[in-house]
């Protein structure tokens, strides 16, 4: 390990302080929801800043999400506020197992919306077939939609369930739902846990990345945001993966919360 | 909840198969770090496909951080695999407990350095004391820092610790080790355990945005990729925070990894 040493004055430069007072008064609500925000001038005279430090200050508040560049117009206070999404509390058996849907977990009254739910079967990618642990050609069932939150497209989600799970058992009720538009009580791991595949400890792998163009017009996406691409395996307690789900979040959209004991 | 069901063929499109297959050839080894890849030219002859396609897949590969484009010239495989980051298992109290440093418990053995080291008291941004439940005006110790992988930066974080925690204690030895360069084995949590308020359970947020033009200078980002903000907060097991740290990491560096019990 090498440690370089430098000293200097570690005070926030002035458009980081300039941007978070800007912020402190969009959470008070003194600045509300759609409302503009002063821009580079006012910035300039209120402050006595140059135009670069007053463009820089916004551009923290655009680059958070917080407020959006509308071209001609303004910046405007963005009229969403991120959905709070809760790793390990809105997978706990506790909420699936007495048939809540997953997205009432997270710590949001918001209305959502499920759209465009496609359910297939097929050989899915390569990457898929290793997360599930499957041999080359084995099939799957596939969910594959879009979650709307205030009217606004904010994930898409394809989940992966090894057909296999319910080989000589397909005429089940757990086999009908998976498959289903309305997959039941509790969702899809209720039904994994009636096939005697229940989820007993999830994975979450998480990356970052602009969005392919497809992605941007699926989240109508603003130019320049980017997403999180999550990928979470659930796994039974003798660890065989029975879901594999592909997840991609307007990264504006979002806070990620994950709480664990040291 | 509102169900819009459409049918359609669910296969992935033409330029994410393509994608795919290089990206399987890459990591095979086939290509090799630096490797330039078949350019849009190559991959139309190859596949039958028509420009557009070509670029969409390769733009996938490198809004992935697999492979990256240098103008003029054409695609390279990224010299750079990314970092996984394991939540809690780097966190746990069998590892700062033992004196190991944090950052040699993620899954990979390259070597990482730490740069511009600054340890300072400050009063810090009321965000910081809203964090760790500080009135106005206390004062934190604060350390920031720049990490380097193979000598490229990944991420810079700023750890803030309440100076009160040390208060009537200031000639202990973990009272001097948290504001020296070198914070000792087993880094500030194991000074925190000496003196009292071992780390019990951490909260970590993620955001993720575009760069400030300060933040993509400092951590030397391509144009076009996005950090990975992270918020973590250190609680002792009365619930007592005891250290916030911000991380800003590059997002093309990193892959994080949760995980969890249901």
């Amino acid at each position: 390990m090498n440690v370089v040493s430098t000293s200097e004055n570690g005070s926030a430069p002035v458009y980081r302080e300039i941007a978070e007072e800007i912020r402190g008064r969009i959470r008070s609500g003194q600045y509300a929801d759609g409302d503009r925000l002063p821009g580079e001038n006012a910035l300039m005279e209120r402050y006595g800043i140059a135009r670069a430090t007053a463009r820089q200050a916004l551009s923290v508040l655009t680059n958070e999400g917080l407020a959006v560049a509308v071209r001609g117009s303004g910046i405007y206070v963005r009229l969403f506020r991120p959905l709070r999404r809760h790793g390990a509390r809105r997978l706990s058996k506790e909420n699936w197992g007495s048939g809540r849907a997953i997205w009432r977990t997270d710590s949001d009254t918001r209305g959502y919306e499920v759209e465009g739910l496609i359910v297939d079967e097929v050989v899915p990618e390569d990457h898929v077939l290793r997360a599930l642990e499957l041999p080359g050609a084995s099939r799957v069932i596939r969910r594959s939609r879009r979650y709307l939150v205030d009217g606004r497209p904010v994930q898409s989600a394809v989940s992966h369930l090894p057909r296999a799970l319910w080989e000589g058992d397909e005429d089940s009720e757990s086999a009908r739902r998976v498959r289903a538009h309305d997959s039941g009580p509790g969702g899809i791991y209720a039904r994994l846990a009636e096939a005697g595949h229940a989820p007993a400890r999830f994975t979450e792998e998480i990356r970052v990345r602009m969005p392919t163009p497809e992605e941007a017009r699926d989240l109508t996406l603003f130019p320049g945001t980017p997403v999180l691409e999550m990928a979470r395996t659930a796994l039974t307690d003798d660890h065989r993966p029975v879901e594999f789900n592909e997840i991609v979040m307007d990264g504006s959209a979002y806070v990620l919360q994950y709480d664990f004991d040291a």
